[in-house]
């Protein structure tokens, strides 16, 4: 459905870069949910560009909620986000706008929106529009939290750097997803955060850029979430996560080193401690057949480098398709993938509390286990 | 929507493993296309099992064609294709129906649906249902080759083994592509082809499984499909692809390897060779912004081996929670990959058919570029 | 969504007139409820034409239970119904094919899927196909009962004859639906159907045809259900009910009839009987602002006269366009408005099972008052 | 999907009455369109409150397009149109807030958002919502004439008094529309209409209120719109038509009085004249088998007072229960009939443009005639 994406909580982004503003309206919230606006400006907060590793353009975000909230609390009605542009540098992107920018949507918007599309900073493209989204975010992570669910990303990888992995033991990880909450700079391990941020600065003192990978860990899921096939959860999680610009890898549990493993390394022997059943391994990040099995959620996502360097690239004119040298001007991001964890987040929060209450729909008519079945 | 997926061509898959008939519909087949059920039944017989590589179970697979045909040709109104089941031996789920096969869905469908699912070889998540998926996107892929758009897949990898990958030039290519369509064990490379073959046997006299990763190229994809955000190519192309059962990853272009690549290295280059706008790589499979830009659609999907292994396993009892051991009985496949090959390709031909529809409501009412603008 | 509606449980027919079989898939249906096969034998039976007041045509419509049902209880998954088509006739249509029915859907059918369509018997378009939606409103209808719902259906009006209509009093409505429940011929006078019927038996002799009104009713609605503007009740319902053949009219409480009411002698007077919140009338039939308030709905259906008359009518060929006579041959009711109602009832069922299911996602976020909130 | 519907111009209104601003989001529009914003004011102007025969509250109404256009053209991405609050009297709603308004959606909107709804001025519920949906149908106007469909409604009824029905010659139709187009209040005979008017404030000066019925006709249809059964033209514009608040009835053609006729005083005769098909009387309003047939649709909506009424009334207290007398206050309009019918022609024009852009979407694919197949 384009801009907007959801069954349960639909959301729809609008806006551009250097439009009069961008926004986001949140359809279907249970009312009187308490926003705790606070925390949204924080979520914001951690987007936002900071330091040398970051683009120089900085917008106050500030979210002013139009609709939908009335004394503190969820109407139930459609709640409309407004953020309004303030430092746009429209001029930066004049010289340049007949030169199809390399690995950006310059071409593929032209080929879309046939020209009309508003091209200055990206337009509808920019990774601005992702601001709304993380307040939408921020709003689906207090209802999860409000229902005993959890969920944090760290930078897991930065251009061969690495971060240590999430724990596989669940109270650890409780732990680490509290220290990744507060952090500027999501890892784990301090230390290789000052590496990543130092590599950072120095790709970006050359006009390049870098990319990397997140992982994500959603805590106590209830089991029985998401279907066998179209919906699986695998299946609706990648759709939210795809939709973040720049994501060009999505995997569950071991993802791709599955291809190297034997069943017998594979499969998740299954235990019950405490009258809990859970697996002994983890390998296939909480989903089986598509559903959760109440062992945490892990993702990954990869983050390609920003496309926008500063170093000269091949490229062509827009309408004369004549071959041209291309250095881009402009505020751009070294690294997008400390600010877009916040993002990654929010998709995720989105996508959990719309099959939370897909499964609250059927449960409400599925009321007894086929033992007591009469 | 559950087993349900799509938003013009309406895909609504049906049945259990052991039931009496399972099934598949499309609704939103433009009228007047001649079926070639020829090509379909090809298509189902690359899916089957075969040799000491894949089960024991052989189902005909017989696609019946309930509606929407009427001589030869597509109505325009829902297409239902059924296969009969017949070849079940359901007994060989009694003995362990009570112990929770590892990693696979016993206890989330358990979860979900209460104990009310039917067992029986999997029920309605055996990978059995994939065979009314491929009848499908053998209707899908039809309809988009009269439209010039061509895709195949291959396997790229299969526990260490790998073939080698999709050439970059497009003649190339297709040629590729043509060699794939008849395939049986789809490779590029014969001789790592019969490397694979020896190793899954090795893998299956142990009892054990294996996974790997297929590649999937689509090529004369018109420019412009797609939507920036929530409903991007990769997010449409990964919801459909992770609807199979065992895909645990999915990634575009580089994918994970964008991960290590500066964007100097990343980025490709833009040149126009013949009044044909193109890139000098494809490290972005042909997506930029969420929206394709004409080059080839490069897919990896990382498929994790089958957890119906011989070995023993430590799991528990259904209801009792007790621990268990267990060996699992019946006819299972060592690997599915080279299998799954045509159900990617099926599911991948639905999602661009979709897309592609999708583009020709919307330029319908778009038939000027700006520079013609009155 | 074409041949498909709903958003949790997916309802999706297919089939032809004179096709091999007919059916409906279920999809999103709860796991575990029972499903009374004899009830819907009744219910299909009830649908059946049956004497001189209805087409000649009699299909033993014996529903066949693919998937989604196992030892007697539904799996969650995906429920199938098929149908036979046996005694098709379609030598009657070969005659008149070229001449184009009028208030028929040929001319309509030939330009939407441009001849391909499967003409014999009005093929996808018949009233036949209303069957299987017969089988799935029954199966919905049981569902609804068993959360106290019921609903019920009668001829209010027939040609000029009308009946009695649906009492204020809720016990006295409980009573008049108990009585329709089992009723053939569906009115609450058995006068008024008797002459109904003397009345249709005059107009099938003169080759002629009518149509009539349905009143239908819903006891024990939860207030709650319904959205504000594009999900109303009223837009839910009436998209449901014009989805049936043949309907020209919907609407709910005193529906037309406030055109000519002032807001004085329109508005519901609120009260409070025994701690439970009413109206003193129910002009509203049930529902405001879109939602529903706890009183039975009341909706009211036209049906318009079937077309398939036997008098000499004007038309054209098909592709020549020369004007032509036409006489319909084959076997057609002179009425259909007796056999609608179980249809009417069964859309309603559907509608009404979703709203509820969409209600039950909120409410399970949504757990306490304004007054209570912390 | 509550605030939001279409498939194709994905629509979603947003705010509340004495809230910061109400707005409306179109996705999926065409990129290239020129918004002629003139008329859109005119638009908004004719829906406004003027004179004795409508409320005192005059809001500016203006609109402000925040996203999606670009120089004076569409975008092709999320088009979001702002309208502030400034005229609210908050304190009206004070004194009687805690009694349930009859016939309001008071007490259904408390049942469905717990106490948590914004209950000023209606709030979510406040027909000044219409605003915004106006502001869109605006746009879906001009996109329907651009392709030459038209489309006008007037009140055919108004508390007993009746306006002449529209023209059944499609020239003589063309005027009528054209007439409308410009008219404050909108009757084909003015002397009706003054009659009409006076009426109203007679009805006003007692502390009453009217509803009433409107015809719509949308001429230039092209044939082959619609669907067999779930979205029938019908269904489709019943469903939008239904989402405008007060609507309790829709018909299609001759609409109920189909149930006094006999199958040949109802059925259209077919002919051809100059190469064009139609039918010689439209007594199905342009639609068979849910499809258009290429006769002007005509479909009448009724339209109940306003439950707003100065007269004293029976009603509850909103929390105790007991029973209590009310006066309502605040400014209210004594009949909206006049105002709704841009409101009718807005949702008109956004249900056929989502239906013409759905047959875009197969007509690409569905290129010759059987006649024509090889």
């Amino acid at each position: 459905m384009k801009n907007t994406i959801g069954r349960h909580i639909i959301c729809t982004i609008f806006g551009e870069s250097h439009g009069r503003a961008i926004g986001v309206t949140l359809d279907g919230l249970p009312a009187g949910i308490r926003i705790d606006e606070e925390w949204m400006r924080l979520r914001l907060e951690q987007r936002k560009a900071k330091g040398r590793i970051s683009t120089q353009r900085h917008e106050s975000d500030q979210p002013i909620i139009v609709s939908g909230l009335f004394e503190g609390y969820t109407t139930g009605t459609p709640l409309t986000i407004l953020m309004e542009n303030k430092a746009q540098h429209s001029q930066d992107y004049e010289k340049t706008k007949d030169r199809l920018r390399p690995s950006h949507a310059d071409y593929t918007a032209d080929m879309k929106y046939l020209g009309f599309q508003d091209y200055r900073g990206g337009g509808h493209f920019s990774g601005r529009i992702t601001a709304p989204l993380v307040a939408a975010g921020a709003i689906a992570q207090q209802i999860l939290k409000a229902n005993g669910i959890e969920l944090g990303t760290h930078i897991r990888k930065c251009h061969g750097i690495e971060d240590i992995a999430f724990a596989q033991a669940e109270t650890q990880l409780e732990e680490q997803l509290q220290q990744l909450a507060t952090a500027d700079f999501p890892v784990l391990d301090e230390q290789r955060g000052k590496q990543m941020k130092q590599m950072i600065e120095e790709v970006a003192a050359q006009g390049d850029s870098v990319g990397g990978i997140l992982e994500s860990a959603v805590i106590h899921m209830p089991a029985g979430l998401g279907e066998p096939f179209f919906d699986s959860m695998e299946s609706i999680i990648a759709h939210y996560l795809y939709s973040i610009p720049a994501v060009k890898g999505v995997s569950f549990g071991l993802g791709f080193d599955f291809a190297t493993r034997l069943g017998s390394e594979a499969n998740d022997a299954i235990l019950c401690e405490n009258g809990r059943v859970m697996t002994r391994t983890n390998h296939n990040g909480g989903i089986n057949g598509g559903i959760t099995n109440g062992m945490p959620l892990v993702i990954n996502t990869c983050i390609k480098p920003t496309p926008s360097i500063y170093k000269e690239q091949d490229t062509i004119h827009k309408t004369t398709h004549e071959a041209q040298k291309l250095t881009i001007q402009g505020r751009h991001d070294p690294a997008i993938i400390h600010r877009a964890r916040v993002v990654v987040d929010s998709v995720l929060a989105l996508a959990i509390l719309d099959l939370y209450m897909e499964r609250s729909a059927v449960l409400a008519l599925q009321n007894h286990r086929k033992e007591e079945k009469v």
